[in-house]
């Protein structure tokens, strides 16, 4: 008689860290929740798969929210030990077909390693289209604003928040950090043709920070604040001195740095 | 009593240039046919509420394929007399949608235009993702291509396409142009990171040209064909020496030019 395959209590576990890519379109968000169907649930789902049916639970670097994108989120999950990087990322890839999310690359996690809390560095873009006609080629990944924005000025403007502050003015009323102080490492404006890209970092941000820093530099870009204050609403500390929250549809999670590079040996 | 308004019959037509993004995904291609919805059928839907419901007949720079994308496509079409150049791209912008096809400038026809026949240069882009994981946030707009594929052989194997000669090797066999030979002015392909770029340019093209040189130098990128034997298929103009017609997610018609600019003076 064959022996019986092991059951998933008595085998041993691998934990793995995976680079993502994902159009955050149809989705709730990263986070698991009832309302629909997220990112976490695609993931988990098929990573369930390759786990004998038994649930796998999946930590993230970023908690992306609705209709956010990602082409360098990092996640982590133990699966049974035996697979190499290759079978764990082509069989998730076939598990959540056909889903907007990828596993572009797998690779055994390093020793300790979260992939949320080993985070050192972040990097977002947020994409604007600025023109009167609504996008074609790029719809759901980028905000239309059809007036004509000034991004020199939102350039300008956005260097007065460059570095350590406390963010209060540009937090959302349900972030749960612990602390309002963040040091912004760059936050740069530039235009190519139609399309303004906002290029983001930091080692951590809060709740809403790029859509609401997004949407207040929006507010210079089309003249109806002067450069100079931004550097009021930095100071005011009240998220009702800033302007409004920017399109999830712009933002995108780029990159995610760690000590010790996950995926150094990895190849695509 | 108030006059009626003019009949159709009656009015004098003015006619426009349009420069037209749109997402080739859903449609048939360019072409009104029988099979399905198309590009033109979008556009002159539109254009006839603004013609008292009467036809209106587009003629187009490049006849997309099924699939096919522009970001600078060039149309023309008459409509009456009387509209600014802001009012015809609003108002065919809000006719068209929710399709993916947007009028990003519209602007005057220059005396004697024709989109067509009076272009003397066209630019095309074709975007291959090479990576194992299928394509997430460019679903639908990139060739994917799992297999290494070695970006700079293809590019030393496409300097040997350029200049004129007769490409009878790269023309479907539907092609209904008079003559074979064609001009090539650039074919270069470059990498960055999974995205490998063909930036095709031409006077004119044959049909399923640009797909079928990307096809055939993708023999080359992963290692199958030699560089060399792309001076031979040439040579050898017969269809079947080539490669496999590429997809048609992975191409846009980027830019057509003229010798009278007909949106210098458009802003967008």
């Amino acid at each position: 008689m064959a022996p019986a395959s092991p059951s998933p209590a008595s085998q041993p576990f691998s934990p793995w860290a995976l680079l993502l890519e994902y159009n955050g379109g149809p989705f709730v968000g990263w986070q698991r929740q009832d309302a629909g169907i997220s990112v976490q649930d695609v993931l988990e789902n098929a990573a369930a798969r390759l786990n004998h049916g038994a649930p796998v639970a999946a930590t993230v670097a970023g908690r992306t929210d609705s209709g956010v994108h990602a082409a360098g989120q990092v996640a982590s999950l133990s699966l049974p030990t035996g697979f190499t990087a290759r079978q764990v990322r082509d069989a998730l890839n076939f598990h959540m077909k056909p889903h907007p999310v990828a596993v572009v690359l797998a690779a055994p996690a390093p020793e300790g390693w979260n992939p949320r809390f080993s985070a050192i560095h972040r990097a977002y873009r947020y994409q604007i289209l600025n023109r009167r006609a609504r996008p074609a080629l790029l719809e759901g990944q980028v905000w239309h604003v059809a007036a004509p924005l000034d991004a020199g000025k939102m350039h300008e403007a956005a260097q007065t928040l460059l570095g350590r502050h406390d963010f209060s003015s540009f937090r959302a009323a349900a972030c749960q950090a612990k602390s309002p102080i963040r040091t912004l490492d760059r936050l740069d404006v530039s235009r190519l043709g139609d399309l303004i890209t906002v290029a983001v970092e930091a080692r951590s941000f809060l709740h809403h920070q790029v859509r609401n820093l997004v949407g207040t530099l929006r507010l210079v870009g089309d003249g109806k604040w002067p450069v100079e204050k931004i550097a009021q609403v930095l100071a005011a500390k009240d998220r009702s001195a800033a302007g409004p929250t920017a399109s999830a549809d712009g933002l995108c999670l780029i990159r995610v740095t760690y000590p010790v590079e996950p995926f150094a040996d990895s190849s695509p």
